[in-house]
């Protein structure tokens, strides 16, 4: 497979965050229908392990895909700015129809992707139809707004979040990993409370949200994604509040999905899974 | 003050579920306008500690309440099914304007107090216009159905809380506290969406619930009180699903409310503090 030609593809590629911990070994659900989706043996999967400070991470990957029965998988070992530029780097994620970013910190990612040839060709391939998927850091950079930090716990506060830019693959959704695992519903309220233009995804680990070019999201894995929609949000205190202090939303509605499940986020709708 | 004359006045009193951990000497604003509520100097109140095993529940809160201008404050020390059929204590309750229930172990006061006289008399005279106040265990066993225990987590679970009976002075709504501090959302999920008739209210610590005879909640204290509104809810898998199941459940209405926000718990509409 040569550079893709943008104008034989006019849907976007299918965006997949996942909450982390996703299973590799046994039954990896989540891993196959990624591959499934880039094609199985036609698939040519570039994995960017910039998120991670460990070396195996990449090979261990490319591993996993290969055992799932992609043709290819290639990490891109990129650990600072100036490899983000490498020609050869940008040259193999131009030939490969699905990018797959690991776990590690956020703001690896951002910093050292951000504002790059890199970034900038993830973007517009995802654009022209090449699949991607993203795990934990992987997952929250997805959006055009990341959460890059906040507070533990089940209720919003007015300093509970922070945002950095993302890679700006979705534009109505904030995504954050390892939810009900580590505790953060308070800082996805917050994240959408600030400004209600979009939905938050709220995704547990092993678990995915599979969001196709139409728009519509599908949950694979064993947890859950809780949507907190805040389109509908009647009042909140958010900008007169102080630090520490407890705060009023009314009006947020909220969905919990697991396997199978759906959201649009578009329209915002939801259903369940079909019977 | 004599025994109640029922025909006199025909509201009910306020029933106030606090979340458990009320402030009881710098600035007590929930106990204050408990007592203020029961009239200051007129106020007469009555202490049930039933649900804890600590011979200094009682007496304490009678010091709490006459220091903060309760005319009269009596622990009633109820600690076993005989003495809730006692007589004098009996007595003693009809003769009160407001009722106190403290906190400790909720099955004490449902498996002490169930089917008594006491329980009885706490419903005809909350009926009659008596104020009822009730924390962390005397909050639970508030409503019809009593969360007895649960899961801790964010999302609901098929086996995520146990119900047990409760004194029914509401029916509208089911009640958890230390809410936040515990990690409870999961459980008041589980428990609104095994019948979503009714209103879910999650009270943090240090917060109280004053639900007025008009169905008005208003927030009081340092907290926050997470309503969980079903009555819109579009679709649960509970019925079907097995034990450590994800769960999917469409369409929950969700407010924060902090202090001088209110709610109606028969109307299901949310207000923000006035300005």
């Amino acid at each position: 497979m040569g550079s893709r030609d943008f104008e034989e593809n006019p849907l976007r590629g299918f965006v997949i965050p996942i909450g982390g911990a996703e299973e590799r070994l046994n039954d990896p659900v989540i891993l196959a229908r990624f591959v499934e989706i880039c094609g199985n043996e036609k698939a040519r999967i570039a994995i960017i392990p910039t998120a991670s400070q460990l070396d195996e991470t990449g090979p261990n990957y490319e591993k996993v895909f290969k055992d799932l029965g992609a043709g290819e998988a290639i990490s891109l070992p990129i650990n600072t700015r100036e490899e983000a530029q490498q020609e050869s780097y940008l040259e193999t994620l131009k030939s490969c129809n699905g990018i797959f970013i690991t776990g590690g910190n956020q703001l690896r990612l951002s910093t050292i992707l951000g504002g790059t040839p890199i970034a900038q060709a993830i973007r517009r391939l995802n654009a022209a139809g090449v699949h991607l998927a993203g795990t934990s850091a992987g997952a929250a950079i997805i959006p055009e707004h990341m959460i890059a930090g906040g507070s533990k716990g089940a209720l919003p506060t007015q300093q509970g979040v922070t945002f950095a830019p993302g890679l700006g693959l979705l534009n109505k959704v904030i995504i954050d990993q390892h939810f009900s695992q580590r505790n953060r519903l308070g800082r996805l309220l917050s994240a959408v409370s600030y400004n209600p233009f979009a939905s938050g995804l709220g995704i547990c680990e092993d678990t995915a949200a599979f969001i196709g070019p139409n728009n519509e999201l599908e949950v694979i894995g064993n947890g859950s994604i809780t949507v907190i929609d805040p389109s509908g949000l009647e009042h909140s205190s958010m900008a007169e509040a102080e630090r520490g202090d407890s705060l009023t939303l009314l009006g947020i509605k909220m969905h919990i999905l697991s396997e199978g499940a759906s959201y649009n986020i578009e329209t915002r709708e939801a259903k369940p899974k079909p019977n």
